[in-house]
Formats: structure tokens, sequence, C-alpha cells
């Protein structure tokens, strides 16, 4: 209930702040008899980690998760898969000089509020660090629904945005720019904002769509826990998300039931696909595709004026290793995050029906 | 798990079909002592109500609320409230037709490929016939967390906007309309428009805004189910929604974070409120406000070609009695799930600190 | 949250006070598809009523339950089944003499503390009524999970026991007698002894065995969600309560493990089974067996000294038409429980692995 | 749902085997502000460690608790408490001899059944070695609800048991003995009685009785989580548990309404307290206490008749160290779940009324 528990089936708690001894999770609920390749958990580790490029933070953390508990012999046992992630380079002398004041548009007033007590230390709990817990439960959860694909991708970078749809892309050139844009052209261009507002000592928000494909029918379980409900979920509870919407989204509600309809095929599919792969809160085994809103990340490497936990004015200027720019280590969280939710929802339609 | 309970604390369970028997619920966890007010429940059930003006369905329902347990004496005794509403107006006749057609962009067939075996008139259990049971509910939460204002208005039909921001804006005057925009002008636009579109047999799509304020510090439990991550499922899982978005939304990620970050006043107030009133998934006080986009209407009165549960192609027209537009009886609906987050959220949040 | 809610899979939530308008439940979580034979729900029903017989009290209710959704033409939908029992019978002037007394023993002065607020009619939420909600839930229950048998059937009376094993027995009988005892001649001395006390204007407790047979191998979760401690919450909750014991039970703690083992057969049943059908919470296959032990009722017809909320020393005497001993009537209530567990689990070991 | 999870409030989370690289846990929903002593969770570790004294298992584990967050500068902060307990002492040659054979009344036969693919090292997830995460839990629990005395003790071992009533008891003597009995006299009749059995290559159950003093009116959430039915659940759902009673327990069974009711004292306070303390499922001041059945250990130093997972008949001995008789080792875990659920239901307590 204290909130560190995503999914019903398929359930991940997750524990740690940035700048504490350690981060990990338990994932309980996922069944026995999955082959699990490490490799691919660390595929995807890679892919979040701080430092794997020059357009994201500088910040190094080796991320390497260490699994305790339930895969034995290479395969899940049934019980809960307890992990965790050593926190090697912690440099809490880079925070004690804001221990006492509250960053604009950062967590610090509100869990100081909230909590009294808090680890003032890098964000504790509300630090984005919390999401490798995620990441490495995420590559769990896609070897369980092996067969479904989830391909998330940068759409977006401040105003440059890449227009095209999903199908016009080659995902397997996301990763080939720093940048995890699949069209190389705009993928430089967003480069070169980022590294130009990091220069200003700057941020700057960005998109990312994610495009779920091969997902059998049925997965979804009407009425609360819609399948784009427990998305839009899933992706608002990243860090710095502002916004979701999937198939038709925002420009949805600028249509006519006449232009909006997704007439059928003789087979079930249907010839167009604005509902985005999911009636009534079931998918209908056609794509799923969605866009999560990311804003530019708070700390800025600029002197900004704020006020300290007595209410005095003070100014602060950010002197951690702060990402420019999100979203090009958000995508692997993204993925995760929905292959969690997939994977939930894969395991609740099992019993559907006798 | 199978989707029907939302919330925590206060927890919503919910029941039936559209044109069963009856709908109803159950709220488990709302305190002893709160006083309740029928009247203000009736008054939120009014607004939902189809046949409330010649821009809905012309279907009548009474929808009167009849509670059964829980309230004693004027005020909640802590144990459940259960409640039923009554299905007085069904016409299943009007669906016979449509017993082995799937209608597009409906979740007949989804439905159907998951359980099997459905209720198939008006929807069943995936008409927004459901969401009167949330009204009723969210009239309780309202009581319980009376302090706070949660209000809905619409904002756009179609491509027609009301651009004012929200504190332009004189929320007395949202029932003053039809369509329940709160600028006149422009709710006129939006009823032609629905007008318009009714007569083409057509339907349109629209969004409304939500504005919760007078709201405590602290509200929101990080990592999961941080505050807006818990509003956005709220809003998602409402029948038609698409898309969620609050503060700044998808707009901010075009932004750079020397523009986007809230700057505090030395009361712990910000001097802007891109943040949308959320701070890492938890309350700062400032107001809340979010978007949420509303398709059109599935079921349109044109002919439309189809497949039926064989897979062969049928034409079908809708014969039952529909909205051209959602989003007017749409707003109470939104302001109840906003309450139950809300409420949800309010008792979390006494187990915060000793 | 609240505690109205049992089950993870097959959950049931239910309502209800005794002298309020109806009690009822949601069963949210049942597959599509199993037939439903409401016949079946009835003959459970009419086992549970009051005023069933000479030996449990004359208040009569018809105890009909409506259903009001998830069933369609027979079967389940999947859809959440809305249940209600309205109370027929109410007679809250039996109850005005008490409204300021707390009755000894009954649950009066523990609502009054907790809640502040409280429905004094009958017990309200605390009176064994809300067990009517259970036993239409377990009638639906056991309908899911057809193959398996569970009988339940009186096993002591005060110090008159049944100590025959219950393979011995042939629970044919259990009906066959107003006490629920399938030995015709400790039934009649059961009876006698009850009649004995009621005209004493006392009461008497009770133990119930109940016998879960054709089992499956594989139900139960552990760690914590053993099959045995979920059976035993299940019971435990059951109004009067005091004590369970399975397999060998408090008995077995005075054994040696050498005489304890239960010895493998080599088609994996075992030759013994003082482990109760259960090893490492989950079942074996084998017969599972436990004993519920139930208080005397505490309302006697007989004067006793109490207190009012004001802590005033009053006298009081039962007025109310009160059972004299609860066992007879709460053989459907165990089942009905064991049955709603055993379903929650079979549906669980679904899940299991690959 | 997978069930390694207790609790609703302060929820215990737990994975780990008992030869796997470590066992632990997440605590979720501790409030912020707790002040935390290392050292009472040390003292609970100690009296649950394997290898304490000569009359338990001679198998040696540090069970150093390594706390990873949730708790700064020696207080939580209400974020996740994760923790780890390294599994240093390891000898899974030990086991390699019953790799594919069951043992009788363990889990091997259930476990493989139900999950395929297991971990067969020393009972795996099975073992008691996971109660070490729950006695860590406890000690936190504890000290939430620092106001509450929860004391275990033994009071049988075989037949030998201590009848005096707890009243009779001086808890201070309880770590006097090797077996947690605070009657010298009988407990180094019960030591005797221990050592025999193990000279034999025997084991011998025993029962606990647990008491809770000081506890205030309110806990406990009718309908379905009474507190002694959360109790029972809690108790059951340790390794070798096999029956639970609270209050007059299965004796009251046999008693007269008139017998068995608590009268009022004019302060609230009953005259007597067969009840154990809670009435309706929900505390009522007095003490709490009851009664926890062991069956004997199942591995025993003899030769033991058994099936391999292909139903081969094989012999078998234990070679490993096991306890002789699991009661004093059991103590501090019956008291940690004890602290678990009065701590759950503690934080339940503040939602009841306005």
């Amino acid at each position: 209930m204290a909130g560190n528990t995503f999914g019903n089936f398929f359930k991940l708690t997750t524990f740690g702040e940035s700048h504490g001894e350690a981060i990990g999770g338990i994932i309980d609920g996922c069944p026995a008899g999955v082959s699990i390749d490490l490799k691919a958990v660390e595929f995807q580790m890679r892919r979040r980690r701080p430092g794997q490029s020059t357009i994201v933070t500088q910040r190094k953390e080796a991320d390497t998760v260490r699994f305790l508990s339930g895969i034995f012999e290479g395969k899940t046992t049934g019980t809960p898969i307890g992990f965790i992630i050593e926190n090697t380079n912690q440099k809490p002398e880079d925070y004690t000089h804001i221990k006492e004041d509250f960053r604009p548009s950062h967590a610090d007033f509100t869990f100081h509020k909230k909590y009294g007590h808090r680890d003032y230390r890098g964000g504790g709990r509300a630090s984005a660090r919390e999401t490798a817990a995620r990441v490495a439960a995420g590559a769990i959860a896609s070897q369980l629904i092996s067969g479904i694909s989830i391909k998330g991708y940068v759409c977006s970078v401040g105003s440059i945005e890449l227009k095209k749809p999903y199908q016009e892309l080659d995902f397997n050139t996301i990763d080939s720019t720093l940048v995890r844009c699949p069209d190389l052209d705009i993928a430089s261009k967003m480069i070169a904002k980022i590294k130009e507002v990091k220069k200003q000592g700057d941020t700057i928000g960005g998109t990312i769509t994610c495009v779920i494909q091969n997902i059998p029918v049925g997965l979804g379980e009407p009425v609360f826990d819609k399948l784009h409900a427990q998305l839009g979920k899933a992706m608002l509870s990243i860090n710095a998300v502002k916004g979701f919407e999937f198939g038709s989204g925002f420009r949805g509600s600028k249509m006519k039931g006449s232009e909006h309809n997704d007439l059928f095929n003789e087979d079930g599919t249907t010839k167009t696909n604005l509902s985005g792969g999911i009636q009534g809160g079931i998918s209908n085994g056609m794509d799923i595709y969605f866009r999560v809103a990311f804003k530019p990340v708070a700390t800025l490497m600029q002197i900004q004026q704020t006020i300290n936990h007595k209410g005095e004015k003070v100014e602060m200027q950010g002197k951690g290793r702060h990402d420019p720019c999100v979203v090009p280590r958000a995508v692997p969280i993204v993925e995760a995050m929905a292959a969690i939710t997939i994977a939930d929802f894969w395991l609740a339609n099992k019993l559907s029906k006798l």
C-alpha cells in the first residue's frame, strides 16, 4: 500500500535510495520453468546505465545485478526472485550542500513535508536511480513473455520530432545512435540539441514511443484494470513523466466516430488501428503503441534561487553529474515497465475462462 | 485482481452489466463518522444521467442509488457501504440484432475472445453504464475529503478548444451550459458542433480539464503509486479515454529546464506551477490540474461494414440511443474518479509518519 | 484493507448489517464459463437459514439470494457477480433496549470504541447474519471446483464428542439429523444437550470437522499463503470460532517424528495422513481434514450484569431469537469458507509453472 | 499473490532459499520517524539462530542482517526497508544424496509437483531458514509498536506440559533456560526429553504460548480480517505449525455461555478473559493470548523408507544438522509474526474513524 509494489500477478516490489548501500527488489509470482538469460538482463542494464555516452550523466555505476534467489540451474523456480544492485559510486559529498535546501521542481520539499525525516543525498528514494531495479525486473518479465516484442524509441527531443509512423522505422537502428532514435537524420539533430543545452548548463524534455507487437488477444482486465490504464500508470510512475497517450491519443479527441472507428477485416484484424490495439481495455491482437512525455530534468548547472527548510532564500547550483536530457536512458525503463505490465496481464488472462 | 476494484484504502468494487438487473458497488475503507448528504450524491448522478439534455443520449434511466449498508443515522459507520442502482430502462431488443456481430471499435470482439461467454446486450460490462457506480462512490469520497475542491469542465469538442487557463474561468458557470464548458461563447460553439455531428449520425471526441484545489501537501505514495500515476490510471480506466497529461503535460516535453522549473516562494508555494501541483509523485499544495482525452463514441447512426463472430461480413447501423459526444456527461465521472483517488491517498498519508 | 474482502483470485467482498436494508456481496475473479445451478445455492442457504429446526434460532428470514450480474444464460461471464439478500425480518425493537448497553462477550464494546458511531441493532456488521453472503459465494465457488468434495459435520457439542475418524462415517447421513452429526446415536445425545441448555436459557459450544477430498496436488502458495494458513484464517474469521487445527493438530505436538511422518507409497500417496493432506503449505493429494472450535453463543436468555456506554452498571436479558448452539447452522458456513479458499488456490495454481 | 507478502499496511515481502546466495526481504509501509535499535534486531536473530545451544541444530549461521535502505541516521524514512541475510554456511553436499528423493512429511514432493523445477538443496524455499527474514522484520515491527509487549514461551514439549496460567509466570526467566520455558523445573524436564529423542535420532513436537499485553482497544478489522484470524494465519504460516487457538480455544467449545461470558467491570475491562482479549475480531484492551502447536521435525537421523521422483522405493537417513525439537528456536518467530500482525492492525486502526 505504500506504493513500492507494481503488478498483481507478476509483482515487483523495490527498495533503495540513490546513496544508500544498495537498491534492489523482489519479483513474486513469476511462474517456474522460465529459462533466464542473464546476458539479456545485463544488456538492458547497460542501456539504462549512467556514463554510457557523452549525452548522458557522467556518473559511473557498474549497475551489476546480483540475483539472490528464485533462479536455479538457469530456470525460475516459482519462488520469489530477490536481487540487489550495490551503489558503488556514491558521492554523498556532492549533496551535503543541498542537505537543507529544496531544489526547484524536485521532490525535496514534498518528501520533507510528507515524511519529516528523509535521506537527502541525491534525491534518496525519489532519485531515478530506483529505475535500475525496474529495468532488471523488466528484463525477467520479457523472458516470461518471450514471444511478445516491446520496442521503445525516442520520438522527440524538445521541438525536434520524429513524425514518421512507427511502421516506417527500422527498430534495429534504435541503438545505433546515442539518442535511441531510429531515424539517423533526426537523431543527429536531437544529439546536437542535447549537447547545446548541456553546454548552457540547461536541460530539455522529450518523448518516447513504445510499440508492442505480436501480442495475444485478451490481455487486460475490465473495469478498472484496463490494459491501457495500467500501462498509463506504469509510465506515469517513471520519474519526470508528464503525459501518456495510446493509439490516436489526444489527436483522437478531435476526430469524428466515422473517421476513428477501426473497421474489421474478416480475420478479426482491423483495417486501421487508431484504437492502438486495445478495445474496452483488452488487447485485440493489433499492435499496441503509446507515447510518453518527459519533462526536462530539474537539476541545472546554472544558479537558481530557492529556499531552505526554514523558508529562507538561498542560491543553488547543481554540482552533481546529471543528464541534460532523460529520454535516451529512459527507453529501457519504458520497455521494462511495459514488459512488467504485459507479463502481469498475460498471467491474469490465464484465469479468464474455464 | 480481476480488475473491478479501485483504491487501496478507500476501495471501490463494482459490478453490473448495462442490461442486467442492476449495477452497484461496495465501498470498503471509508472511515466511520463521515456525515453523508444523499442530495449531493443525487446531484452528481443527475449530471451523469442519460436523457438530461438534447445533446446527450435520449435513453432514460432513473439512476436512483439505493444505499444498503454502512450509513446509519446520517453517518458512515466504518463498515462497507453497499449500494445498487436498478436498471429500469433496459431495452434488450435494441441489441438482439447485434448479438452475433462485432461493432467496430467496441469491446464486443475482445470480450468474446477473452471470455468466450458474454452478455452481448448493450455492451454488458463494457458499457459506460458502469460509470454510474463510480459517480455514486465518488460522491461519497468527496464528502470524506470535503475541504478539497474538485472541478471538471469540457475544454474541447473536436477542434473547438477553450484555450484560457483555468485561472481565468468561473467554475460556477460550468453547469450553466449543456456542454459543461465555463466559457459561454465557446460552449455554444461546442453545442452547435455536437448537434451537427448528431444530425449526421456521427459522433465526436473531446477533452476535459480537471482542477483540484485546496489540497494538502503530502498526498501520493512513491514509487509506483505516485499521485499522478494513480490519477492517470483512474482517468484512463474511464470508457473512451485515450490520453492523460498533468501540469505542463506533453507541452512540457518541449521545454528547457530553465523554463520549466517552478521556483519557490518563501512560504513553500511556487511562483509558477508547471509541475501541476505534484513533485516526485506527492502533492506540493499547489493546484493539481490535468487533462483527459476522449475518443468519439464508436456507435454511429450510420451504416458500417463489420463482421460477426463467424468472421462473416455483415452490415450494421446503431439503433440504440447513444451519445453524439461523451464529454458533457463524462465531467462528473472524471470528478468522481479524482475524488476516489484523492480520498485514497488522503487516508494513506495518515500513515506516512509517526 | 478494511477487511471485507477474502481471497486473492476468487475474491469475495461483502457488505451489510443484520438490521440494515440488505446484505450482499461481489465475487470478482470467477472465470467465465462456469455453469451455475441456482438450486445448489438455495440448498446451502437453507442449511444455514434461521428457523430451520427446533434447535436453532426461531427467527425467520427468507434468505433469498438475488444475483444481479455476472451470470448470463446459466453461465458465469467472467465479470463480477453481484448479489443481495434482503433483510426481511428485522425487528429492531428487539434491540432498542440494548442501544446503549454492552452485551458481555459481544462486539458492542469493541465496535463502539473502534468506530465511535455504530449500528447497534442486532449486532450490525458483527452479527453472524453476514455469513449468509459467505454461504451464497461459497456455493458459487463449489461449482467452480466441482470435482472437489467438501463436507463438514458436527463432531462435538459441549463434552459430547464423536470420536470415530471421518473414514468410518457416512457423510450422506450428515443432514439426516437436526444437529448435522453423521452418527445417529451421538447426534441424538447432542440434540438432547442443546434442548437442555436452551431450556436453561443457556448456550453451549461445539466443534466442526471438515473433510476435503479429491483435491489435486499443488494447491497452496508458500510462504505466507500456505494452504492451511489461509484455511485457518478463513475459519477463524467465522463468528464465534476460537481454534483451528488440521491433520494431527494439537495432538501432533505430543508425538515423535518417527510416529508422525507419513511414509510414501510408490504412487506418491502416503500410508498415513497425519499431515492432513498438506506438506509445506501445498496440498499433496491426500484428504485434507481440519477441526474448528466454536465458543458458546454469548446471548443468554438469563439475566446478566453488564455496563452501558457511560460505564454504568446495568442488568440485561436477551430478548431476541438466538441459537442455543451455533454448530448445526455453522456447517454450511465452514464448507463455504473452505470452498472459497480452495477455489482461490485452485486458480492461483494455474500460474505456478509455465 | 504468490504468497510471499504478509500484511496490508506494514507489509513484509521475503525471498530466499536455504542454500541460495542469501535470503532477505522488504518492509513496505513502515511510517517515517521510528527510531531503530539494531541491537534489538540482533538480539531476536540470536534467539532464532541455529547452533545457539546443545538442544538445537548444530549448523552455524552468522545470520547477520544487513539493512540496505529505509533507515537513515537511526530512523525510518517511510521508504521501503530492504535487508539481506547472507547464507554463509551452505553445505549443499549434505543434500545431493536427496536430490531425487522425497523425504517423508517434507515439502519435496509437493514442490516438485507444483513447480516442476525446484531447488532441492536443504528444502530450498520450504526450509525454516526463511523465518530468519521474519524475525528481522518482526524486530522492526516491535519498535513501531514499542508500547505493546509480546512474549512467547514454550508451554509443552511432547507430553511435558506447563499447565500454570501465564499470569503466574515470570516472563523474565524465559531465556534463562535453553528451552525457553519460564518454569525452571518443567524446563529441565523438557530439556531432558529433547536430549533423549535426539539420542534416538528422533524428534518431538511441542507448543508455544504467546501473550500480548498493553494493547490498545480497537485493533482488528471485521469481517474477514479479524485480529485473531490474521494472527492465526500468521502462526499457521510458520513451518511445522498444526494448530492455533486463542483465549479459551478448543476448551471453550465444551463450555456453556453462562460460564464463558466475560462480564464487564465498570471501567470496560472484564472480570474474566476467556475471550482472549478479542471481541468480534477487535482487541478489547485485555491481554491477548494464544497457543500454537508444532509437529515434530520430519528429518530423522534414522533410516526411513521413501520414494524418489521416479516413484522407486529408496532408503534414506538424515545427514544434515537438524533440530530435535523446533519450539525453543520458534519462540522468536512466533513473537515476530505476532509483532508484524499487530503493527499492521495498529496502522489500519488509525483509519477507522474521522
